[in-house]
This record gives structure tokens, C-alpha cells and sequence, in this order.
């Protein structure tokens, strides 16, 4: 394996033209990031752990609408079922039921458009030298095709384009008889931000990529553990977090219990800020912060960045209401539901019909006449990517009767594309990429427009400065991108 | 037809051993009021209808969420598609464009675990010597069954044990050649509550009960007209309310416009109070009152009747938000999310697992630790029925480490069952029944607990006195029903 | 009821060009006649009736595969379960389990491309004012649409178009307290083809139209009773046959055993003649002949009728191989397997692919080269209905190399369209409407074609003149059809 | 790749004890034998090929009813589909009309009740150094699991434990540069009875194993190539056969034409006798026999060798039909149809509910009572397996009033388990795996019995000695199998 090449990483800055504005691919993109993966591992000596498994990941569903999927170990051998869609409807009882098992792993999966296919879905299982594996990631590699493409040279065949298929191929070629060892192996090979749970028929593996970009922590559930994508999935089951893997770090559970060690060194802390921003779970603790709290204290932040002279604080349903709860507090103006989501459109939801579209009617959110006519009216959203949704509300705020409309965002400009994890539009399409925030504030039809400071999302995060990814926001990637890389561009070569 | 005999229909005011305090069906019942449907009919002379259907059943489709169904008239004869799910589900792009036509009607059935059957769902499709007829209604009649049981006796058969069925059958018996004459001899006949939307091929007909119990209003779009049971179904859709139906009223809507008549004399108002409290989305307006400004009214009196010394005041999701935040500002003390409702938890949601259900695992709300820990927290609930769930939150805004909880509820004691369209517990099951605000205080595990009085309620309303109906607080029915009717009783006689 | 006013019955002959020869309805028929239905009826004093009426079911499944059905008395109510597909799709052994009862009806239903839904499917069930009651019928009405018309005018509304409703409606009519009164009250004014089973709780009631157009018959089964369409099922559930119920006859069946009587007044006998022809399986006996002796005896017929000069004999699939055996043993001709159905060939059979309907591919029946190569080939088939099968029949024994190709028909030429039951062609799609056989032998490519005489049908069928219905043979119609009735006329008024 | 050792193969005789009467695996048999799968592959400059193969496989169908799919190339890469069920079901038009290309191979897999999974289902996909590769393959390997323990110590995973992810891993493997040399490379590691389709995005290659065990032939259309597994799916193409491949050789396709060479050396012929006697479609010509003829023949011999005065010869449906008639002929007896199948037993037949099976009915068959009453009947089958089925028809025959029943089976003694890809019973399931004729005779109930002689076998088939593998019948392998190979065994190792 000595002869395997891997691009030097590195700490690097490209400018907006070269990265990020780029031309779309084609993919229809969802009008706000999208997280990529929820993870779960769990060890348990007293019970089956498969219903432990369902709820952990119910509590993680935001993370992944697309698909869910469990593996387990008998102790003789793994077992599992995966499937497309929601948790509740991929894992039902009877599924459960026939999964019996001290020991297994789990994961959802995101919705978007494109690439949904149940060969996507995880856990993926494979047998080698040592018996069965199995593996769930969340996250996105940078090298996966050099990785892919070194493996193919020397015989490998690979059955679909996931980056699991080569972290689990990486891993069995490195050493076939020791997961762990493999696994620790395959991490100083792996580039990108990744939390992985693989396991086999003894023991349960967590690795956490060494820059910490994705999140995955530990606890405690009886005489056994716990790893989870967020703490939220412990504390549903009652469980009791001990704390969040380190960066590089990679944590072994079996019968003697939790084992820690450093797999890979770590480098330069960043973490994603937009877990805290838009995808955890308000009641997770990550970093030692409670995702409610730094939202609060974005919109604290916010006041004091940005005063306006309104009737009414209002936040964007659902992602925008803590914030603008934050807000209204810190500046003393009442805050009111104006905006409500139907509650009924859901992850099977139809677009309407085109005569409907041609009315131009909206039916995802509906203001409340009652809370807007005639006033002056602050909104608050989370972000702006693509800015057409934002036009959207504040277009039906007006409709509703606003004298004015202002829009305070709970993060900086997004003008560069992720590659570790999230999918959003290429740059090109995103608002923010080459337009100032008085451009954007007429696009979208907003009185004023503010969006959040670096400085003050550091602040209201409050872990220090260094200590986040903002790469989205900066173009100062952590790990270096091979190129351009386009996650749908090995699925284009379609199988 | 004069040898039909009908019970003089009267106010009655029964006692709660009489009437309300019996056993329960063996129906398991949702622990909170569940509303029967939600009705929609259309007229519109330059487009097709069955889009705007679509979206009006979506507006409404917090009244029903078992099925949904459309019927439209090609203008030579009426055609229609109904099935089991959500709006969405069943109403397809491939549906609406096979429904061609410039009126029709439309109808969301509300889901419970009993009785739930496509024969149950509507409109109801029939030929009658004048040609189709069909029909949709909200509500419950209290004489079905004395109605079914004289016509049997004539001849008539029966294919289903619903109130359609029976109403169809009675109109066509009464006058088989002119859909209006049937509908307003029919309605003479009926008791109970109910909101009717009827069509031939030429003629949509509106009809609400006597007492005005059912809501149901009426809207221009374009040239054309809406019926509704809520106003915000013609908002969504971008028409203009023109007013709401008065009780006893019928609207006839044809090529030569809207005709109003007085079908049956209006007897006393008494509409549904808990349109207000719960049913209702909070951006329709029913008796000239926003749903979201009672609501918050409601807040304001619960202020003025129960001042307790809290650090936060939360809302029980999503009914108790906006009266939380009414008594919020009311009294001067942070509002906060403190519960927050899993936005997974859909129709199809499956119990967890019975090891999840001994664990006692919580999923549908997730208290958020940082907003609760140590302090006294005061929670608004719409309404208590059986006591489970508020028994369950309160449990775990305590786990989160809340100092003291409070509650207030935003209706007075649910005392007695609803006969008019409501599904709720019998009797025994209601946990205001036959005990007092200090043993119920006991019961669901608060500190201290405070009901609305009805005198607040008719405040926060403010129709003034004797315009709603209260017989689930009050035990005061506005029409008599025959006996202790259970509407699963017929159904029990499988057909 | 004096009032409804029948149209008087007559035996009538019609030329082809008034009744037969008009142009088709749109709807595309198979090329082949289908039988509507098959009916039966069970009660078991020793036993759960659901499995058996299944079985049986199972054995008449030749008479219809869209829709299949069963419904049985518990004692205290009927239950019932139908849907769409094979009786092995629609009852699973869950249903079986489910309807538990001493006494049942079941229906299959016949397949073609129209008016195929749920809501045709049978038995019927309905309540009227002594209980409910249930309806299986095979069969067509000819004055459904004139009763059902005075029906409605006295105010009954019909939620289906089909006869079913009809009949029962106006059995309840006629006398809603006793099934058994109400069926033979009916019986006089039912005019068509027709075989009933109804049910009420308690009794189990079979009525044949008196011309004993179709088939019904009665056999014992432990100290029970079963009601079939067909012998065969009968024999497959190892009962007795006890005889045909008798046309006009009226079967009642219940705890006191089995009551015959003549319900409505026999008229002149006219069995169907295509129930030997074609439909009946070869091991079912009606009217005392075994189907499978009378085929034989029609190929015997045949070779006297006409002899060719050929080496060969073979059976188009299935329906002409025991009149082509027959044929070969009479004529000493070696009978081969000429052409091969493909098995795989179901009712859910899609037609191919343009592209190869382009390249004029064939795969319901493959020829087998090694038996046709050099050959003169006879080939029998049952019928002749639009021609364009047995023209691509003989085209396929031509590809294979047969030397030359000769067909005989187990039937007269087919040129009027059937009003009794039976799906076929309008009478212009009829290729024997109006051309002489040599017209067309030349268009389906024989080297000469023979159709069966009357004459000889009638000697191979063996139970004497004037016994069978021949009027898609003769245009003697046993009963007159109110205009040309076009059964689909109805389901064109969409429901 | 020296390193790799393989055992080395040879001619072997084994004994009954040693090898065929052994304990079955717990799977459920089905009574007859099952042919494995069915492959094809069409190259066409003109066309596209997905319809094209869907026909072939239509009619391949009889060689595999659990699962069906197609691979094409667009030029540009592969993209394919698959499912479980029938071809029919599986490739729709909305597949086909998807699947744009001019080369493309395909997969029809058994139906049994183990194993069956979409994972096991084929053409298998992967990408390896040269681009995407795609197998279907017919057979069964003897050492797929020592190949894949080799590969698994040198670092391979593996998805699923077929025997083609065995192949195409291995293949890769030894060459991941070229498809051709890979697969030729392949073959001489490859041990057991198999005929491979495989495609890279240019070339389309063929394989049969050394043994010729498996048959595969290659046919032109227009200017292009087609492979299949037998005859009748090039004929039913309007194809035209050019030839069997050879033992061990390989034919490549693609746009320089046809390229035959032998990949292998050849061993031992031994096609396998059942394609003659029942997997074989009667239309199909193998090693230059047409299957129609072959079972006349077998009927020919069976009446050289076993003269019994009977009235009637009968087949077992629907394989024993073809013999029957060379029987009937041969012996001047006449021959008719006794046994009729019932034609809505499908794959998806459901055994009928528990209260039939104690009644004893039979569903599948049906006895003709006309044909057997009173007679003295031979029934002739292809081969008896565990002889239940044999039995129950007997027992059947002599209920309709059999005087006499004998039987001639079309095959000798099935005594010894297949390794090379047809599914039976393990030894000791197996009737005749240690009785005599008389013995037999006696369990299934018949007068006299009749096994053709494996030396008539030969005759009937003529193609010489020393042609066929005739292990199942003599014990004698062409391959050794290494140890007692239970293709299950690895399917226990779930994953």
C-alpha cells in the first residue's frame, strides 16, 4: 500500500471566482442547506438494541429524510434493514422484531432530488477476511475517487459511487482482520469531514474526522453506550452523554468497555457552524453549547448589530423563531407568530399543480393578517441561499398588510459551496456570491436587510475564535478540495 | 312523507350523571377533540376547478386527515376520486387533470383509529331521477338513525352506515327532481350540526344547521364563488370572503349567480366553541373574530384570571402557543419555547416499539433543558381531555429540571361529550368529569392549575352572551340527542 | 308497485343489419367471447364456509379474473371481503380468517379492459329494514336500466351502474322483511340472462332466469349445501352434485334444509350454447353432458361434416385441442402439439413493447417448427370472433413451415352480439357478420376454413332441439332487448 | 496472483452413501427439478436493444420466475434494472424506454422458496479500472467459496455470497484492464457447470463452461449478435441460430463482429440430459436436437421398453404431454387429455388455507372423470423427485374411477443431488435415492411402473454416448464437487 499517492492537505484560501461561483450542475437544489447524514451506534449487554436504535435515530431524523437503515450483530453475525424513507416507516415493529441483537449501528439519510436510490442508503454491510462489517457515515470525502481509483488499479470493483463503499473497501485492504485497526488505518487516508460508526460482529467503532467538522459524541445508556451524530439522540433515550469524540479521536466499544485513542492527529479545529445555525436539534448540546441557547444569542447579537425601528419581530418558521425570540427580548419589541407553516407538508409533498402555480399561490407558509396589517415588521430567517424563498415570504408579508418589511439573518453572507457534508447549490447559485447585501435586499424586496457578522456568529457561538468551519461564509476551506469537486459528478456515471 | 315522525327537537339541560359521566365505547380516542371534516364546493365559470379543490382541501386540512376526496361536474355529468390519506396523497396532478370541470366540491375526513374506511370517506356520488347528485358534510346528526330505519321500513336500502348515505336518500325520497327544493325540505328533517356542500350537474348548494354550530362561509373568486368551512381556505386560494352562511341558511350558486334563502328557521346561535379554541387555523376568521386574536385574547383573560409569580411561560405545541404568548405579554414575563414538537410525527406515525413504550420514552415533544433548568415554568394547554398527555408533558418539563410547572387552560373543564361532529372520549374517560381543579391539579402533576372560566371564554370571543355553543363545558345541548348516541353504534353493525 | 310498467317479453327475430351489424362502442373487446361471472353460495351447518367458498371460487376463476368476492353470515351479521384480481390475490388467508360463518355467497367477476373497478366488484351488500343482505349474480338484465329508471323516480338513488344494485333495490322494494319473497317477487320482473345467490343472516337463496340461460346447480357437501355456476366446483370441494336448478327455479336453503320452488314461470329453454364451446371447464357437466364429451364429440362432428387431405392435426390453445384430438381420433389423423401457449402469459399481461409490435413479434403461442415443417396442417379453434388472432395464428403455422394450412371451427359461424351475459364484439367487429366463409378463409389466410353447422352443435351437444340459446349464431333472441342495449352505455355516465 | 491455489479437478465416482443420500438442508423443495437462470445478450448496430431483450427473456421466462433484469451500454456507460418477479413486471415500457442503447445482456433467476432477495437478482454491475462491467450467468461453481476466501485474505469485500460476485471480482482481479482477457483468465480458474454473459461498455462476451454443462448458443438479427441460453429466444427474436458456443470457449461482440476462441480447454462433454427431458422449451434445439422431438423419441423408447395393455395414455401436465403422444403413437393407444392444469396457478400461488389441506383438495390438477372412469390408464411423467406430487395425481386419477393406474417416467432413477445449477431435493429426499422400482411402484400407488433406462435415454437423445452429464442419475461427475456443496451454506451467513 506504500506505493498509494494522497494529495498533501492543506490550510488554503481560494478567491470567490476561482471556488465558488461556479456554474450549477444540473441538480435542482433545495432553497437551504441540506445536512447529509445522521449516525448511531449502540452497545448494550442487557437488551436488544434494535428499538434503542429506532428512537436514537428518530431523535436524529432531521439530519436525513431519505432513507433509514439499521444493522445489528446476533454475536454470530450482522443482520439489518434499510430502506427509503422515514425511520417510522423503514423500521417498523416487525422489522425490529426479527433484528435481534446487543450490539448494532444506524443511519439516515438526506432528501434531496437527485441520487435517491436505496443502493445509497446505510448501513452498508461486507464481509472480508475477519467476517462481517458493517459502517455509517456522515459527511463527505475529498479524495474519495483518487481513493477509488488507486483500489481499482489493483483489482477492486466497486458496486456503487458512495464514499462508504471505498472507506469500506479502504479499510478491509488496509488490514482485514482487525476493524479497529483498519479503521485507524483508513482514517490517515481519509481526507474531508466525516463521523463514522462501523462495527463488526464483537466490537463497535466510532472515528471522528481530525479537523471535527461533523459532530459525533458518546453516552452513556445503562451498562452500555452510545455514539451519536448529536446528543439529543442520547438524552431521548434517557441516556447520559459523557462527552464529544475528539477530533482524530477514534472510540472502541466491546465487552470491556469504552477504549479512546487518537487515530490520526488532529488539525485545526472546525467545526460546522451551520449545526448550530440551522441543522442541530435546538435541545443538542454541541461543543459544550446548547444549539437553543447560541440561537437565542444570535438574536441578541443581532439587535445589537442591527436596530430597526418595527411594530413586530417575526421569525421564518421553523429555523428563524429562536432567533427572533432572541431579538424581540434583547430589543424590547413584541415578538407574534406571523407566519405559519402547514404543518402538512411533508417530505412526500407534491409541488402543485401548474394552474396553481400560475395563480402564484403559496401554501407552505401562511401569514397572519390578524399580526401584519399595517405594521412595521422584522423578519427573521436563518439564511438566504438561493434567495427565492426569501422573496417569497416577504412577498406574502406584504400581501398580508405590512407597512414595511425588514429581514435580519442568522448568519453571514453564503457565498461558497461545502464539501464536507452539505448540499446546497453550486456557487452560481447562490444570492450572496457577488452581490452586496443592498443588491440582495432588493432582489428579495426588503425594506432593509442585515445579515449576521462573522465576528458576532463566532461570538454568539461562543467556543472562540478558530474553533469553527466558516468556509461557506469565507472561502477558507479546512481540508483542500481536489479541484472542483462536484459530489454528483461519479453519479453521473450512473450504475 | 307526513307519516314520518321526528323528535321535537328542544333546549335540555341534562346532568352530567344523566348525560356525560358513562362508559366509554372501546374506541380508543385521541386525547384531544378531533374534528370531524372539513367541506369545500366551487363554481367558477372560466376555469377547471379540481386545482383550486386541491388547494382549499389543503387549507382546510387540519379538519381531516383520513381522506380526501373531490367531485366535479363535466357539466354533462359529475365525476369524481376519493381516497384514504392527505390531501396531497390523494388528489395527484394525474387526478386533478382527469377532473375536468367548472364546479365541484370537495372533503377532508378527520382521522381516528376507529371506523376508518373508504366507503366512510366523501363526497358521496349517487343518481337520483333528476340525474347525480353528490354530496359533502361536516357534522353530526342525532336522528340518522330514526331517519334510516323509516325509509328502510318504505323499501330503501343501505350501503353504508354514514350520515351521507342517509341524508342523500332522504333529500331524493323528499324531492328526486330539484336538488335546492330537496336539500331545503331535507333540512327540515335533520338535527344536529352540520355544514353541507351539495351539487347536480348545474347547482352547487350550501347549507348550514339551525343553530349554526358547523361554520361555513362563502367567497367570490374571479367570477366564480367558494364555500367553506373555514375562511382561510378562500384567502389561500386569493378570494374575497363575502360572508358566512347564516344558520338555517341555504346559498344556491349557478350560471345566474349566488341566491340566499332561509331553508329552515334559525333557532339559537351556538356555534361550536372550540372552532375558536383548537379547530380553527389561526389565520381564518369565523363570526367576524381571527382565530389567532382570540387566541391571543384568551391569553390576555387567563392573565387577568390566574396571576402566578413564574420565570417563563411556554406554550404546549402548537394549540397553546399563541394564548402562551398572549398571557406572556399580558403579564409581562418571557415567553420561551420550552417543548418542542418532533415535526416527524405525521399521521402515519407507529407507536414505538414496546420496549421503547417500558422504557416510558417520550418522542412526540422534546423538552429544551436550556430553557427550563431551575426555573418556574407556567404552560398553556388548549384543553385537557383525558388528562394522559398533560399528565405525560408536565413529567417532562419536570425531568428538564424545571423548578416548579403551572398550568393554565385556555377552554374551561371538558366536561361533556359533543354530539354535533366532534370526537372525543365518552363520559368516564373525561378526566373534568366529577373532579374538582384541585384533584385534577393532583392528577396531571402540576403545582398549581387554573381553567378558564366559561364567562372569559365568551369574553375572549366577544360575540357576546349566547351566541356559542358550550355543552362540553356546560352539559347545555343545543338540540336534544335521542339517548346517549354513539355514533360508532351503528357502525359496530358491520356492513 | 302495480304501477311499473314492463315491457312485455317476446321471442323475436331480428335481421343482422337492425340488430347486429353496428358499429362497435369504443370499447376494445377481446378476441374472444368472455364470460361475465360465476357465482356460489355455501351453507355448512359443520364448519367456517370462508375456505371453501375460496376453493370454490378458485375452481370457477375460468368465469372472470378481474374482480373476486366473498361474503358470510356470522349468525348475527354478514361481513364480507372483495377486490380487485385472482381469487388467490384478493383472498389471502387473512381474510379467510377473518369472515368466520356457517353460510356464504362468492362471486368472480369476468376481465376486460372496460369499466373494471372496484365498485362492480360482487357480492353486493346492503341493509334494508329486516337486516342486511348480500347479492352474487352472473348474467345481464336487458330491462335493468327501465327499472331502475322507476325506481329512482319514486326517489330511490343507485350509487353504481350495475344490475346488482338494481336487483337488489328492487327486491328490498318489493318486500323489504323476507329475502326469499323478495327474490321470487323480483323474479317476475327480471328479464334477461341470469344466476342469483343472495343471503340474508339466515338464509342462503339461488334463483335461475326462466329460460335457464346460464348455468346454476345444486349439490350436498357434508350436511350442507352448495350453489355454483359450474359442476366443477362442486366436485373440487368433494361434494355431490344433486341436480341444475331448474329454469325459473328458486332454491332455498337454511337450517331446514333445502326448499325448491318455482318462482317464476319457465319459458321456452335456452342454455347458452357457448357454456360447451368455451367457457364451462371440461370436467364440469351441464344439463347432464360432460363439456369435455361434447367437445369431443364437436371435433367427431366435424371430421364429418368435413374431411381434408392433411398430415397433421393440431389445437389452437387452449380451446380447440379436445375437439382436435376428436377430430384426429375420427379421421386418423396423428394429433400433434403444433403451437405452445407461453404459460407466463397472465392477466396482467402487458403488451409489448412498440418496437416489437413494429418487428411483428408473436409470444402468446410459439410454434413448434420440428411438427409443422413440410406439413399440411388442420388446425381447430372454438370460435371465430374478429379474426385477427386466427389470422396471426395461421400466419405463425406458415412461418414455421407448414405446407399448407386448413381450419375448423367447434362453432358456427358467430354473428350476433349476446345480451345475456357474455362480452364480446359489437356486431360490425364480428367478421362473420355479414361474409361468406370463403370471404373469410381468405382473410385469416386458410387454405380452406369449415365452420361447425347449428345442425351439428346441436347433435354433438345431445340434449335435442330447441334446448339452447343460439341467437349469437341465429339472431333468434329467447328474450327481446329493449333497443340495442349497450351495457356500457351506463358506465359512460361516469360514477 | 501465482499464490492462489485451486484444487484440482477430476472425473470421480462417488457412492450413494457418500455423496446423494444425505439429509436435506431444512429448505423447502419444490418436487421437481429447477433450473437455475436463464441469460442473453444482443449486440445490434441498428436498434435499441432493452426491448429486444426483453422479449428474450419472455422467452427464457420458463427458466427462471423470481427475478428478471437487463444491463445496456449507452456507448458512454452502463445502466440497467432489475427486480423480483416476473419479466413482464419487472421491465415495463417506462424501464425500457429509460434504457437507450445498442448492446445490453440479461437475467432470468429461479423460483424457490430460499434464498430469494433482489441482491441474489442479475445482471451484477460494478465499475473496476477500465470502466463499468456487467455479468449474468446460468450454472452453479463448485469452488466459488474457496475463491472468495482467497480473495477475502488479500484485502477483497464482498456485498452479497453469489457465486457472480465471486466471478466478477475474480475477473477483475486477474485483469482489470481488459473484459475479454479478464474472463478468459477467469474461465480456467472457474469450476462447475456455467454459461456467463458479460459486457464492459464496448464488448459483449460469452462463456460456457469446459464441460459444456450449461447450453449457450449465439444467433445473428439484422447486423447484429445475440446470446442465449437456448434457441427459442433467438427464434422468437426472427433470428436466425448460428451456433452452440463450444465447451471452454468464449465468443466476444462488438462493433468488428463476431470473434469465437477458446478461453479453456475443453473437458468431457456433459450437457445436461434435463434440458432435454424437462427445462428445455419444446420449440428449443439443443445440440442439434430439437426438445419436441427429444420427448417424442423418449415416449418412442418408453414404448420399446414397457408394453402395457392399457386403454388410455394420459401425461402428466404439462411436461409429460410431448412423451405421452410419442407413447400413445408408438403403442396404437389413444391417447387423450386426463389431467387438466389448472391455468391460474401461478408463481405467486398461495397454498390454500389449512381447513382445505385437511380436506385434502387438490387445486393444481384436475381429473378429467369422463376420460378415466372405468379405464385401465397410463400416465406418463418426466421424472419423479421426492414422488409426493406423483402421489397425489395417482391417488387423484384413481378417485375419477380408474380401473387401473401404471406409469412410464420420461427420465431414469433421479438418485444424486446436481452441483452444477439445478435446485432439487438433497439425497435423502430423493424416492428412488435407495429403493427399487417396486418399492416405488408401491409408495406412489401405481399397478406397475415404469423408469426409462438410461441407455433409452441416451438413444432418445442421440447424440451418442458419452455426450451427457448424467450424474443426478448414475452418480458419475464430470466436476468434482469439494465436498458435499450446499449452495445454501453461505446464504446462512446472512448479510
Amino acid at each position: 500500500m506504500k506505493a498509494l499517492q494522497f494529495h498533501q492537505t492543506q490550510r488554503c484560501l481560494l478567491s470567490a471566482d476561482e471556488l465558488g461561483c461556479l456554474q450549477g450542475s444540473g441538480h435542482q437544489p433545495a432553497d437551504r442547506p441540506e445536512e447529509e447524514c445522521g449516525v448511531i451506534g449502540i452497545f448494550h449487554p442487557d437488551t436488544d438494541v434494535a428499538p434503542l436504535l429506532y428512537l436514537g435515530l428518530f431523535a436524529l431524523q432531521h439530519r436525513g429524510q431519505e432513507s433509514a437503515g439499521i444493522t445489528i450483530s446476533t454475536g454470530q453475525a450482522l443482520a439489518g434493514h434499510r430502506g427509503m424513507g422515514l425511520v417510522q416507516t423503514v423500521l417498523t415493529d416487525e422489522v425490529l422484531d426479527t433484528l435481534r441483537g446487543r450490539m448494532g449501528i444506524g443511519h439516515v439519510r438526506y432528501s434531496t432530488t437527485g441520487s435517491s436510490h436505496i443502493s445509497n442508503s446505510q448501513p452498508l454491510m461486507a464481509r472480508c477476511a475477519s467476517g462481517q462489517w458493517a459502517l455509517a457515515h456522515n459527511g463527505n470525502l475529498v479524495n474519495a475517487e483518487s481513493l477509488r481509483q488507486e483500489m481499482m488499479s489493483r483489482g477492486a470493483v466497486f458496486q456503487t459511487t458512495t464514499d462508504s463503499e471505498v472507506i469500506l473497501n479502504l479499510a478491509a485492504w488496509l488490514n482485514p482482520h482487525s476493524l479497529p485497526d483498519a479503521a485507524a488505518k483508513a482514517a490517515n487516508m481519509l481526507q474531508g469531514g466525516y463521523a463514522l460508526a462501523l462495527m463488526d460482529r464483537k466490537q463497535l467503532v466510532g472515528l471522528r474526522d481530525p479537523n471535527g467538522i461533523r459532530p459525533l459524541c458518546v453516552g452513556a445508556i445503562g451498562d452500555g453506550y452510545i455514539l451519536a451524530s448529536e446528543s439529543c439522540a442520547i438524552t431521548n433515550l434517557k441516556g447520559k452523554v459523557l462527552r464529544e469524540i475528539a477530533p482524530g479521536e477514534m472510540v472502541v466499544i466491546d465487552e470491556n468497555g469504552v477504549h479512546f485513542q487518537q487515530a490520526v492527529a488532529p488539525r485545526a479545529n472546525a467545526l460546522c457552524s451551520f449545526e448550530y445555525i440551522y441543522f442541530a436539534r435546538p435541545d443538542s448540546v454541541i461543543g459544550g453549547r446548547s444549539a437553543y441557547a447560541v440561537r437565542k444569542a444570535i438574536g441578541y447579537q443581532l439587535a445589537q448589530e442591527y436596530r430597526v425601528d418595527v411594530d413586530v419581530v417575526i421569525g421564518a418558521p421553523d429555523s428563524g423563531i429562536t432567533a427572533a425570540l432572541g431579538y424581540a427580548q434583547a430589543a424590547g419589541i413584541p415578538y407574534e407568530v406571523g407566519l405559519l407553516k402547514n404543518r402538512y407538508i411533508g417530505r412526500t409533498f407534491i409541488q402543485p399543480h401548474q394552474q396553481l402555480r400560475d395563480l402564484g399561490v403559496q401554501i407552505k407558509l401562511n401569514p397572519i393578517a390578524e399580526v401584519l396589517r399595517d405594521k412595521r415588521v422584522l423578519v427573521i430567517d436563518d439564511s438566504i441561499v438561493r434567495g427565492t424563498t426569501s422573496a417569497r415570504m416577504v412577498q406574502m408579508i406584504r400581501s398580508a398588510g405590512a407597512a414595511s418589511v425588514h429581514m435580519a439573518v442568522a448568519s453571514p453572507p453564503y457565498r461558497f459551496p461545502c464539501y464536507y457534508g452539505i448540499d446546497t447549490s453550486a456557487g452560481a447559485d447562490l444570492i450572496a456570491c457577488n452581490r452586496s447585501e443592498q443588491e440582495i435586499a432588493q432582489l428579495i424586496g426588503v425594506d432593509s436587510l442585515h445579515y449576521l457578522s462573522q465576528d458576532g456568529l463566532v461570538e454568539a457561538v461562543g467556543l472562540g475564535t478558530g474553533q469553527l468551519c466558516l468556509a461557506c461564509f469565507s472561502g477558507e476551506y479546512p481540508v483542500l478540495a481536489q479541484g472542483q469537486i462536484d459530489k454528483r459528478r461519479m453519479e453521473r456515471i450512473q450504475i
